[in-house]
C-alpha cells in the first residue's frame, strides 16, 4: 500500500485501496512465477507453478471484474510487502547451491507468495460482503479459493518428493 | 533471507537459514505490534494484539531453544519479506483518516503477519521432519499453532465488529 495514494477516509476507500495493492502483487507474482519455473528441477513442481501461472492470469481478469462492478479504474498501487516477499525469493534462489534443495526454497517461497494473497483475498471477501457487495465477494471468493487450494497443493509436493529428495 | 548469507549447499543449511530469517521476523514483530496496539481503538482487537506480543516472545524463546537442539547460533539474517510487510502496515496506518477504518487496516495487517508465519513455521516443521529432527518439529508446530490461532481470532474480530463499526 503506497507512499504516494491519498488518504484513506473511509471503509470503501480501504477496500479499493487493498483491491489496487493486490492488483500490483499479482503483477508482481506473473513476472516471479516464470523465473521460479524456470529455476525448478522437480516435474511435479514446474506443472504446479505452472498451472497456478495461468490461475494468475484469471485473477488479474477478475480483480478487473471487480473494479468495473464498482466504477472505479483498475490500476495498481505500491505493494511493499509482496515486493518483500518476491525479493526475498530471488535472494534464496541466488543462495542455494544443491538443485533439490533450491526445489524445497522454491516450495516454501511460492507458499509465502499464496499465503500473502490468501490473507488479502481473505480480508477483502470478507470487507466486501461487509459493504453489502455479494457480488464482489463472489468474485474474491472464487481467487481464494484457487489460492488455498494452490497452497495446499505445494504443502503436498513438500511433503511428498521434493523434501524426501533434499533431505 | 539475506544477500550477505554464505551459500546454502544442504538442506539443513536451508533450514538453519530459515531459521534464523524467521528469527528476524519474530524480532521485527516484537517492535511492530506495540505500535499498532497503540494505534487500534477496539477493546477486543487491543487485547487480541496484547495477547500475541506476549506469545510472540515465546516464539523468540521457542526459536532459541531449537537453535541450542541443533547446535547452532541464535543469530538472525535479514528477512525483506517481513520488513516488507512490516512497512506496508505503518504505511497504510498512516494513510488511514478514519479511526474504526483504521482498525478494519489494523486487523488485515496484522494478519498478513500472522500468515507470513504461517507459512515459514509450516515449512519448517515439515523441513524438521524431513531431516530425522521430530524435537525441532514438536517445537516449532507449537509456534505453528498459536500463529494460526492467533489468524482465526483476528478474522473473528474483523468478521464481527470492527468491520460493522467501519461500514
Amino acid at each position: 500500500m503506497g507512499l504516494f495514494t491519498k488518504d484513506i477516509k473511509t471503509f470503501d476507500d480501504l477496500f479499493v485501496h487493498t483491491l489496487r495493492d493486490v492488483y500490483h502483487a499479482e503483477h508482481q507474482i506473473l513476472k516471479a512465477l516464470p523465473k521460479m519455473i524456470d529455476k525448478t528441477t522437480d516435474g511435479g513442481l514446474r506443472d504446479a507453478l505452472s498451472a497456478h501461472l495461468v490461475e494468475t492470469e484469471g485473477h488479474v481478469r477478475r480483480l478487473e471484474q471487480v473494479f468495473q462492478m464498482l466504477g472505479v479504474e483498475a490500476k495498481a498501487v505500491t505493494c511493499p510487502a509482496i515486493d518483500g516477499i518476491i525479493k526475498e525469493a530471488n535472494e534464496i534462489a541466488a543462495d542455494v547451491a544443491d538443485k533439490q534443495v533450491l526445489d524445497a526454497a522454491i516450495v516454501a517461497a511460492a507458499q509465502a507468495v499464496e499465503h500473502y494473497e490468501i490473507t488479502r483475498y481473505g480480508s477483502l471477501a470478507t470487507w466486501a460482503k461487509e459493504l453489502g457487495r455479494e457480488d464482489c465477494a463472489s468474485v474474491l471468493v472464487a481467487t481464494l479459493d484457487e489460492e488455498k487450494a494452490a497452497d495446499t497443493k505445494l504443502t503436498q509436493i513438500a511433503k511428498g518428493r521434493v523434501n524426501a529428495e533434499a533431505a
